[in-house]
């Protein structure tokens, strides 16, 4: 067994980190540290917006060296908020790499918050003691914490791959931050995964893409879309395992665990979207090609009024069919078939005579599962999202 | 001046309309008729939806011939009900055409309301006598509420041409429903346009398309798209003007007319979206291409973020910023400017200091607007919309 107090971002071995209060949100911690003394391979993907954080650019910047740390900050976005708060981002990593006695490129920079307000780099400056001091192999839950804005819940996961090491197994580990601004374009929000595996560098690469297009990519939250959002992984080589390579045996092993972490911090988003009650997975199978199903799947997700409807619990399945019908995708609305809940609803361009009380009794459940096949070949993929609430209008008014 | 009784759908010569309720609804008028005793050309544009309405298919399967009627029913959208539901729809055309002894193939039909339910073709088909009797010149205001599900005011606009006809003015007025499912990709609602000019047929059609896309087709209220889409302008020749050609002087002034009845129409649907407290236009310019400042225009107007925080008056003016960085359009975000509400905000990829109270006052007005020069070419476009509320959520949770 796992020492109990490891989990998440600290889960697998020779990583720490810990999680502050700095003073840049109103009340909550709000500034986060990873650390790992061995130096780490680190891969991430990246928002696709126009206007890109500082913060972000740093990272993107240094991702290709040797990582040590990652510093987060949340309340603040650090993006067109002016010049000049790059050179205070600078300023913020170059006193970081400092005070571990690294270089100012073997650290990446992640924020979250508000667009366009000054980047209070003074406070993070003279928290870092605070927050180096901190670091344990238990401070995970703290730096899930640090990561938040609006999320009501912390979101880690953690899980053995079951490939050997020298002495141990590998582990993976990670924490998300998410709730709003999650679109369908993108990496979408923030996440950290570590590792403890030795990991050729273009093998992890490919490994996170791919995991993060099955899961965080296929997140539907609304349809914005922020200008931070960055999935960052790791991997520290503490594990001291045989290498891996691209398309080993050990390397599927990997990516199968790899995906069922992003899977599994994508659907925590999910729940957690502003305002939800429920959680919504899309599954669309028949398509004709991967473009296809990915386009359906994120377009039912992120319908305004197929999520109002699941608010309400109600059977309007209309709402669905139109949402598909909408898509430019190959497909003959004669053959479509529809499931919600298990139930059969449409097939073959007609209505089944369905029990009409029993939809409306499932559609109590916490989780829907709305299931569309569209006939036309063998490509199959599924979307997260969440039910649309009066609350989730009510957080995004009064959000500044 | 005109007769005061004629307005909307029969301010032009020669044109009566009716509505009455026919017990398809709960309540309120839900049947409504327009009819001209001369033949008219008719053109229209119609959803892209792959499913669509079997009223739908009726309409452009008999467009190109000369057409006297049509007849709109609200609160059953006749569509994806079962084929079945097709064979009820001819029924309903033979019927009617019986009545008004013209031949099935000259009138068209128009549904809206819920997808999936079987057509009460026996209350319409039994509603036909009165609706015809009730057929005057003064019935447009009848035809405007027979049309309607969830809106919550009329949308009638006519307007004079200055274009002569032999003894009067050419005219054109327009009825039109909207409120939800108000999506960027297509003609989008039900909207029906009357004119008595002698207009060539294609002139009008290239008229009516290019109209639409000014305005019904820069709508956004939610990102949904229904099934039963559609834009028709019938002209009758009532004027008898010297027929109007394509690209001459009377036909660019008859375009003006038609686009600004369009834009009116189509502004008053955004005033009216569910739930809507606020009207937002979205000017964008200096575009590259106009597929690039209709994309940017669209996306900011359609951002739950954007309408949430004009909703709640915040000057988040972030979330427009972050919004148009998510267009994939060509444009230098070191360039971009943004004003809201007249004020400059954003300005060479820096926030400008601008008077935060003086824009958070500007946000309480009824009608706002953000303007974006993306100072990359010389397209504009706007684009039309609505802040979003609880009561958006409400409705559409509760909408069967």
């Amino acid at each position: 067994m796992r020492n109990n107090k490891r989990g998440g971002i600290t889960y697998a071995d020779g990583f720490l980190s810990s999680g502050i209060y700095s003073g840049i949100k109103k009340e909550g911690k709000d500034l986060s540290l990873i650390y790992s003394k061995l130096p780490c391979v680190a891969v991430g993907t990246f928002t696709t917006n126009k206007f890109k954080s500082y913060s972000l650019i740093v990272t993107m910047k240094n991702i290709k060296n040797p990582i040590h740390s990652i510093i987060v900050n949340s309340g603040n976005a650090n993006a067109c908020n002016g010049k000049e708060n790059y050179i205070k981002t600078k300023e913020v990593v170059g006193k970081l790499a400092e005070k571990l006695k690294v270089k100012e490129e073997n650290i990446l920079f992640g924020s979250t918050g508000i667009i366009g307000a000054p980047l209070p780099y003074q406070k993070i400056i003279s928290s870092l003691d605070e927050l180096i001091n901190s670091l344990s192999c238990s401070g995970h839950t703290a730096a899930a914490e640090g990561i938040i804005t609006t999320d009501t819940f912390l979101k880690e996961f953690q899980i053995n791959t079951g490939i050997k090491g020298r002495k141990k197994e590998i582990f993976i580990g990670g924490m998300a931050k998410g709730a709003g601004m999650i679109n369908p374009d993108m990496a979408t929000m923030l996440s950290f995964i570590t590792t403890d595996a030795v990991i050729e560098r273009d093998a992890l690469e490919t490994a996170l893409k791919q995991a993060v297009d099955k899961s965080f990519n296929m997140l539907v939250v609304d349809n914005d879309t922020s200008t931070n959002d960055m999935v960052i992984c790791l991997a520290n080589g503490a594990a001291r395992n045989k290498r891996i390579h691209y398309n080993t045996d050990e390397y599927f092993k990997f990516y199968q665990s790899l995906e069922n972490v992003c899977i599994n911090l994508a659907k925590m988003i999910a729940k957690d979207g502003e305002g939800a009650t429920k959680f919504i997975e899309v599954k669309v199978k028949g398509g004709w090609c991967e473009k296809d199903v990915k386009k359906v799947a994120k377009k039912v997700c992120g319908s305004n009024l197929v999520k109002t409807a699941i608010y309400g619990c109600q059977p309007n399945w209309g709402r669905i069919i139109a949402s598909v019908g909408s898509c430019k995708v190959k497909f003959n609305p004669e053959k479509l078939e529809l499931k919600i809940c298990g139930i059969n609803i449409f097939q073959n361009g007609n209505v089944i005579n369905f029990d009409n009380n029993l939809l409306r009794q499932k559609l109590q459940d916490k989780e829907i599962l709305i299931e569309i096949d569209l006939k036309q070949g063998k490509y199959q993929t599924s979307s997260f999202g969440c039910d649309m609430t009066e609350k989730y209008i009510k957080i995004n008014k009064e959000y500044e």
